[in-house]
C-alpha cells in the first residue's frame, strides 16, 4: 500500500474528497454554529436557516422546488424511503425495478416481497446487452404488468450507462404508476431535471459530488404517497425524523451549486481523459462495457480478457492507482457483478471486470502513467498465467 | 438575536459543539483519506480501518463487543432500527414502551400498530409523578402483559430522570421478552455498561456527547432478532446499508473515549452549576420537574408558575441565553410536553417548563448572570400579566 500522497484516485463513482469551498462552507457549523435546528433560540435558528439554504441550492440545482426536497443521511436510505414509504402508502400490488439498479434499490424491494404478509409482487425490468434499458420495451412491461410503482436509475454506477427515463416516465405518468429515478450517479455528470424527467421521486447524494458523506436527498412530487422510513420528532415535513445533520447537508448545498457551474467542464475534462484511457485500453485488447451506448462522461468499465479484476486492482493498488473491481462496485461484501449478469456478459469475462471514473483532480499524466503500470502489471500476470496455467 | 459569540449555551441536551479533539480526529478524512470503507484498493482501507477503530472506541465505553455495534447516522435511525427490525424478525405480539420515550420510540411504535396488517399492540408503561417508571410496577405489567418487545429510556431528555433498566430488563430477559433502552442522553453523563444493564439493545449517539452530527449506535445482543431498516450493500453486517459517513464515525469514537476520560469531571462541574441555579431559581418560586428522584446532573427542568416557557425561551434568548421550552424539546414541531404529561402535571403548569441542560464550557459566572436576566424578565413578564390579565 502506497502513501495516500502519491496515491492516483480513479474511483470517483465510489466517492469523492470533499471540495475546498465546501469544506470552507460546512466548517463553522461543527463548533460555532452547532445549533440543533429544531431549536428556538438563536443556535436553532441559524442551524434551521442553513439548512433552508442548502434545501433551495439543492432544489435549484435539478430544477425543483425546495418544498420538494427531503433530506436524509444518504443515497441507500433515500432510496429505502422511497420503495418502503410508497409500499406502506398504498394496497400491496406489483413493483417493478430494473435488473441493473444499486442494492439500495434492489434489496428493500426484495425485502418488500419476501414479507408473504404484505403481498407485494416483485418483478424486473430486464436490459440490453449494450447496459439501457429498452425504452419500448419498458413501456409495453408498465402496460402489461401494472405495476404500482417502478423505479429506473438514470445513470448506472458501473458502466455508465444513460437510461431513458424521461420516456419512461411518461408513459409511467400516463398509466397511474409511481416513478422513482435513482440520479446519484447522473447528478452533477449530465444535466439532471427534476421537472422534465416527469418522475415522482428521485435520489441525490453528496459525497458523490464532492460534498460530504451524511447528506442525501428524495426529491418528491407533492402527490406521491409515502410514509417516512424514521419516525420521530417530524423533521423534513415529518417525513424522515431526527435530528439533521447541519453540516453535511450545508455542505451538500454548497456542492450541489458548484455541480451545475462546473458541470459542462468536468463533463469535457473527464471526456478527454477517458477517450486517452479507453484507447490506450484498445490496444491492449481491452473490452470496454457499455461503451457502444450513451455513457456518463467519466466512467471506465472495461476487462482485460483471462486477468481477473480482483488481482488487478490489488496490483494498481501496489503500482499507485485507486480502482475499483467489478465484484466490488455496489457492496460491502463483494460477490459478482449484479449489472454484468444482466448485460449478459460471460461469467469468466465479467470477472476481469475493473471500473475507472474520473474526477475533477485527475491529469492527461496520470493516465499516461497509468497506462504504462498497467501494461507491466498485465504482461507479468500473463506470465504467472502461462507459467501455473490459469 | 444576539450574536453567536456572546450567547451563552444552556442546551446541551440538545446537542452539543463538537470537542476540539474530536473535530482533530474527523478533519483528514474529509479531504485526504476521503475513501469508501467498502473500496478494496488503500484509500478505501485506511476508511475502512478508521471505521473499525472507532467501533472498539464505543464498545469499550459502554462495556460492549466491537461487533456488537451498529453504527446508523442518528439516534432517531437507531430506535427505529430497534423497533421496526424486530418486528420485523418475530411474529406479531405486544410492543411495550414507556410513557416518556422520545417520539423516535413512540411514533414507530405507533405506527407499527397503526397498521392493522401488522397485527401489532402498542401497551404503555405509566410512569409516576416524580417522572420515573416505578419498577416493581413495570415488572408485574411485563408478566401480566408479557410484551414479545419493551422499550424503556435510561435517562429522560427533559426531565434527565433516570429510569430503573437494570430491574426491568433482568425481568425482561427471564420472561424472553427483547429489551431495548434509549442511552442517548445517560451517555456521557453517568456510567452506562451494556452488559450490567442485561438489555438486548442500546442506542448511543454522537451529537449529545460533544461529537458530530450522524453518528449513533445501535448495540445490540447477538441473539436479537433483527432486520434492517435500510437495505442494500449490506455494511454493518448486513443491518444497516450505505456507504459509511467516515469523519462522523471517526469523531464519535473520540468522543465515546472523550466521554468516558471526563465523566466524573462533567457531572461534578454540571453538578454543582445546577444546585447554583435550582438555587436560585426555588427563590423566585420556581417548581423543578424531577426534583426528588435520581436525575442526570446537568439537567434542570423548571417552570415559574404563569410565565409561558416559549416566552421565557424567546426572551432569554433575547438577553443572550439559549435554553429549551418544554414544548419544544424533542420534536420539530412543537407541541405540548408529553413527558409532563404522563407525569400527570397541571397543563397550566407544563405550558410554563423550560429546560436548562449544562455542559463542560459552561462557568458559575454565566448561571449568575442568567438569575439575574431571568429575574428581570419574569418581574417585567408578570407586569404584563397584571396589566393585560393572562
Ligand atoms: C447509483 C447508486 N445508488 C445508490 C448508491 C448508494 O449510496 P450510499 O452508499 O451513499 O448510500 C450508490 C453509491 O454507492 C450508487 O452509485
Ligand atoms: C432520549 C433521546 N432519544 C432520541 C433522540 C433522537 O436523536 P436524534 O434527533 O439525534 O436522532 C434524542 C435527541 O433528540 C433524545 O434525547
Amino acid at each position: 500500500m502506497t502513501d495516500s500522497t502519491m496515491q492516483v484516485y480513479f474511483d470517483h463513482n465510489a466517492t469523492t474528497a470533499v471540495d475546498e469551498t465546501v469544506m470552507a462552507a460546512m466548517l463553522p457549523y461543527f463548533q460555532e454554529n452547532y445549533g440543533n435546528a429544531s431549536s428556538s433560540h438563536s443556535y436553532g435558528l441559524r442551524a434551521h436557516r442553513a439548512i433552508e439554504h442548502a434545501r433551495e441550492q439543492v432544489a435549484s440545482a435539478v430544477g425543483a422546488m425546495p418544498s420538494q426536497v427531503i433530506f436524509t443521511s444518504g443515497g441507500s436510505e433515500a432510496n429505502n424511503l422511497f420503495i418502503r414509504g410508497v409500499a406502506d402508502s398504498i394496497k400491496p400490488a406489483t413493483l417493478l425495478v430494473s435488473a441493473i439498479e444499486h442494492p439500495c434499490v434492489r434489496r428493500p424491494a426484495q425485502a418488500l416481497a419476501w414479507k408473504n404478509s404484505q403481498k407485494w409482487q416483485l418483478d424486473e425490468l430486464a436490459v440490453r446487452e449494450t447496459g439501457g434499458v429498452d425504452a419500448d420495451a419498458a413501456i409495453t412491461a408498465l402496460s402489461k404488468i401494472r405495476p404500482a410503482m417502478v423505479s429506473m436509475m438514470l445513470a448506472n454506477n458501473e458502466t455508465g450507462v444513460i437510461q431513458p427515463v424521461a420516456a419512461v416516465a411518461e408513459a409511467a405518468a400516463a398509466l397511474g404508476i409511481w416513478m422513482h429515478t435513482d440520479a446519484i450517479q447522473a447528478f452533477a455528470k449530465m444535466p439532471v431535471n427534476f421537472a422534465e424527467l416527469g418522475v415522482h421521486a428521485m435520489t441525490l447524494s453528496s459525497h458523490k459530488i464532492y460534498g460530504p458523506k451524511g447528506a442525501a436527498a428524495l426529491v418528491i412530487d407533492q402527490r406521491l404517497p409515502i410514509k417516512p422510513l424514521i419516525y420521530g420528532g417530524g423533521h423534513e415535513n415529518g417525513l424522515r425524523s431526527g435530528t439533521e445533520n447541519v453540516p453535511a447537508i450545508v455542505g451538500f448545498g454548497v456542492a450541489c451549486e458548484l455541480a451545475v457551474s462546473r458541470m459542462a467542464k468536468l463533463a469535457a475534462h473527464t471526456r478527454s481523459l477517458r477517450d486517452q484511457m479507453e484507447n490506450g485500453l484498445h490496444e491492449m485488447g481491452a473490452i470496454i462495457f457499455g461503451g457502444e451506448v450513451q455513457r456518463l462522461p467519466n466512467t471506465c468499465y472495461f476487462a482485460l480478457p483471462d486477468i481477473e479484476g480482483d488481482t488487478l486492482v490489488v496490483q494498481l493498488d501496489k503500482a499507485g492507482f485507486a480502482v475499483a473491481s467489478g465484484a466490488a462496485c455496489s457492496s460491502a461484501t463483494p460477490g459478482k457483478s449484479q449489472v454484468l449478469e444482466a448485460m449478459q456478459v460471460d461469467p469468466m469475462l465479467a470477472r476481469c471486470a475493473v471500473r475507472i471514473s474520473f474526477g475533477i483532480a485527475n491529469t492527461s499524466q496520470q493516465v499516461t502513467d497509468f497506462l504504462s503500470a498497467i501494461k507491466k502489471i498485465a504482461d507479468q500476470l500473463k506470465h504467472l498465467n502461462v507459467m501455473f496455467g490459469a
